[in-house]
């Protein structure tokens, strides 16, 4: 739309309707994002159904309700950390909200939501692990891929994780979620050929330092290509393997 | 020896040396890691033309040379942090192998060598973060993807990265480079929709310390699905970038 | 020259042209000494309309009253950090002190406030930070001068900042915030002339490090001339944008 | 199922439906994890009677009531970090499971719970660390080993140490639990030939940071052979302890 | 020239001498940053006489003369962390370049270079400070303003300060260099009104870490309105204050 | 009863009930630190009337009151960080115990508490840190030495502080507490020749970082003799105060 | 010649030529520590074959090859950190030392030297953390113990570590060496019985921080028993296994 | 009372008793304005024969040769951080200048030195530490004081500490140096009732930090009283020392 505004206004300057000069001005005027780059963003958001995402830590029950109801009716809607108060809120005006509550996490998919392609694997260590690991896992399904939980497959008893070596080996991407010391992503991403994304969680205590031990371990990993989120961003790395599911049906379908 | 040990037990089991039930109660008690994980693992590494990666720093000469010998017989041969004396010695007795100075990465294609689907960009902030973008986009040509490079366009400018926007929206994923206040990630990520896998330099001084500041603010953007790895660590990102380009290859082949 | 103001003083004292209480007086007025330097340096700061500032946490709502009471018999009063309990308590018996809840900020502005010229941009990333940038806002208009708001722009959706580039470029100081990875200050220090002044804020979680992730990231700013204070210390930007306005006053004044 | 599989392999080979050879590929072709690695793992762990050891942190006293009364079935229990509201749910329904307030512990020792040879002290500085070492006593006896406590024998007062001279050299593993300067293990050390396991605690303020001080003390005791574990962590002090003095116990037996 | 540029292609197209479809593609082809945003700014940069900067520090002499050589072109030059050795370098080729050994910088002022109101001090404590005074009052002068040395008045000897209490009121913005404890600007901004912008260095051993104890203690100064730039910044901070008078400059002449 | 046991021990010895053998083997066998070394310094520690001080924090009132009740029948009796519940527990059954609400201190000076020379000045920098402040001066007055109190002297106003400068160079010790940047020690360092004993404070908020800021900086003292004690143990330097004084009054007496 | 003394005192004491009271005095009067407890514990050191340990670090060749006459005079030599130059200097002089250039460790084992049982196992992961795990193996052989070296089995490749899980079960102890992510502890503890001394090492770069990574991952290892020495202390580690081979063994014969 | 001094003297020149000049320089005299305050506190510097000391660190022979010159004509000098470059060009010319090699001091006593009351212990554990206890050891000498050294009675031998407990109680001040786990403080401060400062050293590699771990331990200690100074700063512990030491000779004379 962009373009037919710009070039209306080469027409009217070369019909004559305009001066050069206030063709000039009106062209300084234009807010350069606007030559397609931000409002062609949020459409396109909309029309490939991505969810804006809302935060719901440090809003109050009404504040989400409200931006709740606004957005259910633009199409699409995904918050995170909503605790039991919050949702009970705003599934009593929009009962069709889906609630998770051991993800904390609020979905309306919405009329356009379709299933795409690609699967994740959402692995994680401890069951302390189990919260940030399911934000990661709702995320993904929201986003329309599926996500495979395995769970409870820590270091600690090594052959867990490889019964399930080939469950690892057959998804597309990883969420590798982990606490203490961090080793999952490692030794997952030793076992497989796909991207690893690693989420530290602040499940510890003592040296653990809020998750900072997870945290460096993972950074530091001796496996090559382990990517690594904030700690206890579930949500990040959930969107973030979307972000590569969705590159690879892009690419797939040629696009 | 295991071999040996296993196919005694299948002779004595044909033969009615023992029940079935006594067969698989021992094999049960063997040691379950040598039926051949790890050769498959290997074979399948050297099959699909991934080069196995040296790490130079700390190695002779000398030493690079050996490893570099056998590597280029087996067909591959991709070495990091490899100084100008490192890479002079391995050039006199293997002077195919190509040296890239910049990124101190030494690369021998091999044969099995091809060009691959998928291209990354590798974007970077100041000039003195290109020779971790080198080591990125160096990593991402030698395991056969296109890498395009856009460097010294940080956020002290933005219009230099605006003005290559469709540059950054064309790639299937992106690696960005960024020292000092590392932003430059958080602002790719909220101009395209591919994976951005960031790379705090080490690049600064003072409150730096050493990458810290960078590391910090990436594992911390505000963009969802920036995905971050570790200071310095070119080579690790341009090898997350990879895998996530074979994925989507596999993906569309259908694999 | 303070010798010579000293002895001329001691000249009129000896000849009789001054008495001994009026010279004793004059002493005390002179630079530096406990008796006179205080005073002065007060009725300067009382005649020139800068506020004395009440830091209210840690402090009973009965106590901030008390304070208040005084503070508004000399004449200004300005109290951040006041939670709704302490500014009800505050407006029941002085109902015309000003609340700026968001800010938490308690204002009166007395008989001699006046406009000042001079106007500062306060500039804020995601909507969690516009707490701190309130309490930039409100102290920088305590102090007479204008202050912009623009809120919401983080670098997360670049477009939005630049849409407002002329505001940025307008106004003769900012105060940017931004929590998180803090990289707002780089992006509008690259865009503007004027001073920027940035404030990390303690908004995150994980790696952010309650504020430590942003601070850094500001304090190693690409930008030359990006200036930070304490986490969260919005009042302390905002006064310190104040004194950039008021010397800028003084000059133009010929002070 | 794989035992399934596994024996209808066995059966073809016995019955000549398979050669030798194709069994053998055959069985290197399965996922080796399932060949009962798990489960002869978790039978050893039953018949050596050492607990499984259940963290009630995080855990509500009806989750951990439940998972008492499975366990109790299986042979066995031992949790820490247990509340008094946890212990009273669960010896409601288990009134024979014993609970130690001060170590936060619920123990059950079971039928086949019998006393071992060995025995540790656990050493501990101020009053405030005795929590922490509580937790290690009780987790050794829960193990079947004795614990001589010697508490409140600080290195601020060098001579109560000394005066315990005897029985330090006497007993085969030392547990030294210490908090603020962190002291104690290499004062302690310098005393013994035994090993010595040293747990840093949180107690402390300022520059203690959470038991940061006391944790890098220990780490670079002057005493060579000084091992350390988490901050806090006296459970797995007390549990390094008896895997000491059952490796002892089966060196001693020809095991 | 770019509003040159428009204002032709415009022309061009009312005369019909291109199409519209023509002059849209031309306009879509103009970076958007060259829509009066980069260049303009670039010409202002050259017009005000603000030099573009050169950080040596990663480059070889070589590098810095070629720089320098095209920058002299272009009508100014400034470059920070020079040693002796590049200095030399530069000034073999072009001798008007001045070098200032203590900071460690290389000025060349050019044909348009003017010198401008605005005075700031640069105060520093110790004598192994001046280094970085003196790269903040050498950019200073660089940028056209005048700096007053105030150095080796330490917060140790209080009164050396207090003897300079007329100068430190009498500037526009104060630039105040301090290492070990940090504690001059607060002490400076506690005697002045103008603006004080801080420097930490890492002049210091031990618990100073680098800097880290200066750089905390000025983030924390009691004195609201210290602004702080990075560790050994002393350039940064010169830039910041120059921005600092340019503005009051502005402001004077009603711009 | 040591020195019984060993009298007992030489008198057979001597009276030939024992062999020189025997009485060599039961003298090894003697603990060493009980020849009189804990108990001579218990009884010292009494007998000068420096009282054993209590911790509170962590304990229950009974558990407090049941202690200072022991104590007082020992003579002396000082409790710190006692809050407002504990000290009513303790003057319910103890009316003579003083309580010093903001120094969260119990103290019964005890029939054998005598004034002892020696005047130490305790000097404080905002008004949040009159509480540790007064922990230190209440502990030096119950160590019998007299405190004299400056607070509220922060370095924003150093005028305050060399108002006071006769008292501060008069005393023979001086404690000074400071939260924030830590630099009211260096200032007073640098006008006295009395030791200087540092507290920091854990007054201040974002990168204060719990009173790491001010701690760093009072290590980083430029001025040589400031020492350092933990943050917020106004107890601690209160403690170590008296002892400096109670060393002057010992070398004055010869002792 | 302390027990000499003693038998004197004794002696005359009991011939009467000192009276019970004068005997008391000079028993109180010697040092106590003299009464058998330095001596007996320098004795047995000794007599057990310890060898005292030099770290030759910080001293010159010349310095280490006078220690180490003396040291073999008595018996045993062992020196840590013996570069080549140190070694050559040593073996000139005593050409029966041993050096072992890649654990940088001097040994002589003198004529006491005696074969002991139990057998360490020393698992390392990259090839950069063998010069640790050397100096682990060769304190342990200096010991007397038998040690087993399992290198380059790290965590990236778990097929490699499982391959060897029959030694891994077999041995008596365990110390594990890993540097970057710092998870083959947790790995190797989750396999095996025995206890687990783990040795963070400095190998990695950025954010390894000199091995805090390592370090923090395995103090907060999953799986209980792991216990921690410091960064790169191979010789610590090795020393505590041996402390507890040299338990079990005392256990075994009864000691 | 500075008031009525003040009118006194304003009374005397009314009234013709002082002159003009004279009332000047009175009032000149008075503390602390610019004009007289230095001045007279340098007097009294050297009037109390307390030498003015110079870092050498940072500083070329020639410059030190330059000071050393200049201060030996006013009396006394003192350098410390002196290495044996800057030592053999101070000696060269003034020969009489003592150079205390471990210590890295350089120390002329000049006329007016004399020998003052007081002795201070300087305690040290390990070897590596005796570079920094010498530093205060001739730090207290060269003020004049008797410095009893105490060498190598580190913790984990707490017998040769225990050995020498009659000095350690006999002297008026004790300076304790440790690196590593920093213990020795608090078990030197258990035994003594004089003051201890304590000065962590950076000795120790890993987890030490550069003396952090052994700064933290001090910070921390158990034992109240203990003060600590900055990393490897024994110059500052020996002056603090002779600081209090000074102080105890002013009581004792009634000063």
């Amino acid at each position: 739309m962009m373009e037919e505004r710009l070039k209306a206004l080469l027409e009217d300057l070369r019909s004559g309707r305009v001066s050069t000069e206030e063709a000039l001005e009106r062209l300084k005027a234009l807010p350069f994002e606007d030559i397609g780059f931000a409002r062609i963003d949020h459409h396109r958001a909309i029309r490939r159904g991505f969810p804006e995402v809302v935060l719901c830590r440090g809003k109050t029950p009404e504040q989400v309700v409200e931006i709740a109801r606004r957005m259910v009716e633009r199409g699409s809607f995904l918050a995170t950390k909503a605790d039991r108060e919050v949702a009970e809120a705003v599934r009593k005006v929009l009962p069709d909200v889906e609630y998770h509550p051991e993800a904390e996490v609020l979905v309306w998919k919405g009329p356009d939501f379709r299933r795409r392609p690609g699967t994740a694997a959402v692995v994680s260590g401890g069951s302390s692990d189990i919260r940030v690991a399911e934000e990661a896992a709702v995320t993904i399904e929201a986003m329309g891929h599926s996500a495979e939980r395995l769970y409870d497959v820590g270091v600690a008893g090594i052959h867990r994780l490889l019964a399930n070596w080939e469950l690892l080996r057959r998804v597309d991407v990883l969420v590798v979620v982990a606490g203490m010391e961090g080793a999952l992503p490692s030794v997952v991403g030793g076992l497989v050929e796909a991207p690893v994304i690693a989420v530290p969680t602040s499940v510890g205590y003592g040296a653990s330092f809020g998750g900072l031990a997870a945290l460096l371990a993972m950074l530091n990993s001796c496996v090559p290509g382990v990517m690594v989120v904030n700690i206890d961003n579930g949500f990040g790395a959930g969107y973030a393997a979307s972000l590569v599911l969705r590159r690879c049906e892009k690419v797939k379908s040629g696009g």
